[in-house]
């Protein structure tokens, strides 16, 4: 990966906005020397964040003036329409102009979906953008979209789903021919609503590499490198998880601290329950992709500390690097010439 | 509870049948004093397990005969139509004569509830029955249906799982008065799909507890006693949840299995492993009740050890001695009195 790229940064985004994605910019610049960062947002504010950091002498790191921020608050159109000079905004604009060849935002989900698709625009043949996160399963790891963007699908819209995540995958060195798989409640043909049972049929008639239907215990053994489902189902999905994840921690932690003796076992655990926590580490997956744009966009978690935002920018990277959209755009193509009828 | 209580039991059912029902059967009884036990299956088979264990003498516990199986393939209109001398539906027909005050079944979900709605019918107001389960939560424990008997609900169907399950809840003991929570991908009003939004209306609009739209991971968190949903997420929810939940557990196993020093933690860290182990242990939580009928029929998980079958022998005793489909039944009406708009 040497050839320049340079990312727009919403810096004042998220629940910490600069005291997380300064630090996070300047770490990221000093892993990848082909990188150029703009943050944006309030100047005064970021140039004694980049000082306090030292970081004045940065050449590669610039700023670029946004005088609003979008709040979590903030309803999506009320957002685009009168925060024109939002961060949020103002990053996406440096994508659309070409300026930037991706922006990363820790800001509202709704907002940046809303602004980067009335900026950016969808793909040709896209009628939906959707969110696209990468979840870590026993020997490896999958992505899983949609996550939110769009609560009703029709089996035409899961289907492009299954279209734009198997790019990223291919693209992510992850797989050279992405098993796709169908969420569903249970693995016979019958099972399903009549979306998913649809979806199942113009999977099987594509060229992708499509695996049937993937129950959600299943997802987490490995058996699919790309999960398809509805934005609603795929956001209770997640955040299922997340939730018992958490309450399994929490019960680990208060195992062990239940008395002296359990107290000592931890201490003689320490490691292993570090490399347990690493493992399991959500910053490391934070960045999600909001596909089918015609440009990149990396959504981070709200509550990212640096470590997670520096993973959003690499994701940002990544996908800029690989032309995502473009490499989309061709895909949707193809399966379109395949496909007239469709 | 020391009312007489008769519970028929499915005894062929399951991945394992009558090795698994039998034990259970026995050290239910051993537990219950008032309640007496139906095995339903192939007597020879079941005398002869009974005899293995020497149980022979037990005045509490009877074989009825049923010449047929239903098996975890067959699919549900087959098993209604061609197995009606089948383990499973003759434990549903000695409810609906009277004979016993409830079923407890391991088989084929997706059988067992259209048989039993096929032999028991529905209550009246209810269009549709739903599975509900228990599920851990940090502080407690919560109960969510429906969980894959209906793929698609439309806000009725939604609000009637919220009385349904609402009784359940206040029979158990859990809560007098239940935190009613709708599944949804955000807490804002706006959030959501068009079902879950008029739900949301007719559960403020009613008499029951609702506490607001709870999001995937927040109901870990002890926000409500009971969530509702369609079954399709319902599914997706419950099954990732176990996904991550054996990922986590496998995950542990692997770091304290790395080298000689991890493993020597683990032994000292096994006492605290196993109370962690045991408080997730999900074969505590096995027995899910089919809500909406004139009768009660408690699903097991196929795959149940005796253990986890005596556990939803345990949730078929409770509900029978409780009464839970009179007292919905009860609680429909006064509902349906307060909205005769509905």
């Amino acid at each position: 990966m040497s050839k320049a790229c340079t990312l727009a940064i919403d810096a004042m985004g998220g629940d910490h906005g600069p005291d997380v994605t300064i630090p996070a910019a300047l770490s990221a610049l000093r892993k990848h020397p082909e990188l150029d960062l703009i943050l944006v947002g309030d100047q005064a504010i970021l140039e004694r964040g980049i000082t306090a950091a030292r970081a004045n002498h940065e050449t590669r790191l610039r700023v670029h003036p946004a005088s609003e921020v979008v709040t979590m608050d903030d309803p999506p159109a009320q957002a685009l329409r009168y925060k024109k000079d939002s961060s949020m905004r103002v990053a996406i604009d440096l994508v659309k102009s070409g300026q930037a060849h991706a922006c990363v935002s820790a800001g509202n989900t709704g907002a940046l979906m809303a602004t980067a698709r009335y900026v950016l625009k969808t793909l040709p043949g896209i009628d939906r953008p959707a969110i696209c996160t990468t979840i870590p399963c026993i020997g490896g790891r999958f992505r899983m979209l949609d996550l939110g963007a769009n609560v009703d699908c029709d089996a035409e819209h899961l289907f492009q789903f299954a279209v734009m995540g198997s790019v990223l995958v291919e693209a992510s060195g992850d797989s050279d021919r992405p098993r796709v798989g169908l969420l569903n409640l249970g693995e016979e043909a019958i099972k399903g609503n009549d979306q998913v049972k649809h979806a199942a049929q113009l999977l099987q008639d594509s060229d992708l590499h499509y695996v049937g239907y993937v129950e959600g215990d299943r997802m987490f053994r490995n058996v699919a490198d790309l999960v398809v489902c509805d934005g609603f189902v795929g956001n209770v999905a997640l955040k299922s998880s997340e939730g018992v994840a958490a309450m399994i921690s929490r019960f680990l932690r208060e195992e062990f601290h239940r008395n002296l003796l359990t107290r000592l076992a931890g201490l003689v655990a320490l490691p292993v329950l570090k490399a347990l926590r690493s493992r399991l580490d959500h910053r490391r997956y934070n960045g999600a992709s909001l596909l089918g744009l015609r440009g990149v966009v990396v959504k981070s978690h709200g509550s990212a500390d640096a470590f997670a935002f520096e993973q959003a920018i690499e994701t940002g990277l990544l996908e800029a690097h690989e032309d995502i959209p473009g490499r989309i755009d061709n895909r949707l193509g193809e399966v379109f010439a395949q496909e007239p009828s469709s």
